[in-house]
């Protein structure tokens, strides 16, 4: 503290560290929670969560001595608003959680995770939770994450907080049930990260996109570990890039890849859209526009395609093709940015640039390269990208 | 960033910094935010805030080459609630604030700034804003947080964020038009941190209340000077405390003294309580339990009534006389301290030590005590803690 002519000025430093871990088993996944703290728990567990998992989750908690209170929380991205956060503080409340010990725990997708880490950021200014992601994309994405949020006012994660989970259990085993187009959902923030940082991660996702989409019983050992080498590859690519960036003072964020038109399209078609799909699109189209610049090859520009089509993600939608709303979503992307689009764009697989000019016509040329794309896959040809 | 055995640990640090300053005048105060900061403001000004400071404020913000659209804020204890921090929020998202440059401003009391510093910790996960505190309570106390708040469920500031502003800047002309209430009011924050941290500061407004409570033009030169003196003191005291714990990682504070049992009162009878009453009676009511305990001179318990009362300090509420609420509200400041009564007591005017065990007994005796003091004060008595 200094304090010089009527001036007091302030200077304060927080450190704040927190784990993702693998684990394979739910039996697991328990140990560590219990090892990592004690007392009465609060637990929130995912509407849409498989009673299965709820139910062993559960079990095993007991089996293992814990004593807790369940609640449910909503899980699909329609829910993502502050009346649900509201209520998860209530429950908190009622239960006299208290400041630092006995943290909360949530199970459940990104939503659930999202919500619950909000509420514990509120809550008598907050206090720590535990994340138990059961989705790939929550997995991958969520997990990794200091932000909380919910959506507000029309806009995707218009408000919120940076209030990271003391512990993040990523327990493998949730992958085997997961609905395919959930898995999809989840490989579109992988695939994100492999495109724009991680050209190895893109290599290995290329060769194994069919095993992810495989059901479990289906997967040979060696697929097996080729997808947990994926899953932690993209973790720690996520984790290197918001380390040291966590409360996001820099505003020219890689990671910001695929999110740059993908919040209002997504919002605006939020039955159609998951995240990850939303996400995919963006990626997509801004490497189309990376192609029309001259910094992507056509040959990279083919892989991705490629890739997104075996990973099952969407490769076109009429939302990349409303030239207005694409408009209003960089220039509430720009706002985000404080004034400035620094949209990521690529230079090849693995590698990004940032560009702050991108204008309506070239918006209004890579929407119909899109669309051309589309139509000549519908039409089988060979070389996808060819009229582009 | 570690990674290792399918684990990663993310390690990150946040430098956290803003400035308090003391201005003479609004000219000096206008000048202090251009220098600070430019671009088009969102200023958002308290409906109590008496017109002719709004309006000089406003027109020399204009003289100075400002542009700004202006909106108003609850100014009252009982609206400090989140439908109107997320009408600060609409209004930033309406005006497209950005996410860095040119902050917000909020010019009003306490409530005013804890709600727009609440809405600016939301807003795209945190915006920058400047405050202009125009109460005395506001100006030593909110002014050097790093807190904002709002009351819910019926509990005080039970939901909240740490989001300081970048700028907070003290006009200490606006004390001359305060209504007496509340400028006794604020000298019931300055009178907690006198008595638990600062002797000589409690020996400046035990010499100085009656100068305190004088209308500005009865007030001389001197007596003003003293007056800043205090003001400065208040603040500096505050932030001194506050920076090395600004996360409240410890969770034994001296500056909590006076704020154990008084939220809950304070909030059941918020019609008839302000903050820095309620926390003056919790205050001596502390004080009684320290002479109890023996780590509180007789003496030392008469001066902190004389100075309340020329202070006009409330020295006597029914709400310190209901042994009931009195037990849940040290309960519930428990559950905030993680389990532990971690209540301040006094050991001398401006030291003091924590204690854990105060029970139902100590609490019937304070009550009785302080009810005793008030009905001697009332009969004229000299001695006036004498029979307690």
């Amino acid at each position: 503290m200094m304090t010089a002519n009527r001036n007091v000025s302030i200077r304060a430093k927080q450190i704040v560290s927190y784990d993702i871990a693998l684990c394979s088993t739910t039996a697991e996944t328990i140990a560590r929670i219990v090892d990592h703290s004690s007392g009465h728990r609060l637990i929130f567990v995912d509407e849409g969560l498989p009673p299965q998992h709820r139910d062993e989750f559960l079990n095993q908690l007991t089996a293992a001595g814990v004593t807790f209170t369940v609640r449910s929380v909503p899980g699909d991205e329609e829910n993502k608003t502050l009346p649900n956060v509201l209520d998860v503080v209530k429950a908190m409340n009622e239960c006299g959680v208290k400041r630092r010990s006995a943290p909360s725990i949530v199970i459940g997708g990104g939503v659930a995770l999202d919500i619950v880490g909000f509420a514990a950021s509120l809550y008598r200014r907050g206090v720590p939770y535990i994340r138990v992601p059961t989705t790939l994309l929550s997995m991958v994405d969520v997990s990794v994450a200091a932000k909380t949020a919910a959506n507000h006012l029309g806009y995707r994660n218009r408000i919120g907080t940076f209030h990271p989970a003391s512990l993040t259990l990523v327990n493998m085993d949730y992958l085997g049930t997961l609905p395919r187009r959930h898995v999809a959902n989840g490989s579109g923030e992988i695939f994100k990260l492999a495109v724009i940082k991680d050209a190895k991660l893109f290599d290995l996702i290329e060769a194994y996109s069919f095993s992810l989409a495989k059901s479990p019983d289906d997967i040979f050992e060696r697929e097996k570990e080729a997808i947990g080498e994926i899953i932690f590859r993209s973790i720690a690519g996520m984790a290197e890039e918001l380390e040291p960036n966590l409360w996001e003072g820099n505003l020219e964020r890689v990671v910001d890849y695929g999110h740059t038109f993908s919040p209002l399209v997504e919002m605006t078609h939020i039955a159609e859209l998951l995240h990850g799909e939303a996400v995919a699109l963006d990626c997509l189209f801004s490497a189309i526009i990376s192609y029309h610049r001259g910094t992507l090859s056509r040959r990279a520009l083919e892989r991705l395609f490629q890739v997104a089509y075996r990973l099952d993600l969407p490769v076109f939608h009429h939302g990349f093709q409303n030239i207005a709303l694409l408009i209003d979503a960089i220039a509430d992307s720009a706002i985000h940015r404080d004034g400035k689009q620094n949209a990521p764009l690529m230079s090849g697989i693995g590698s990004a640039y940032f560009v702050n000019d991108i204008d309506e016509t070239e918006i209004m040329r890579a929407a119909e390269a899109m669309k051309r794309i589309h139509e000549q896959r519908l039409h089988e040809k060979t070389d996808l990208v060819g009229g582009v």
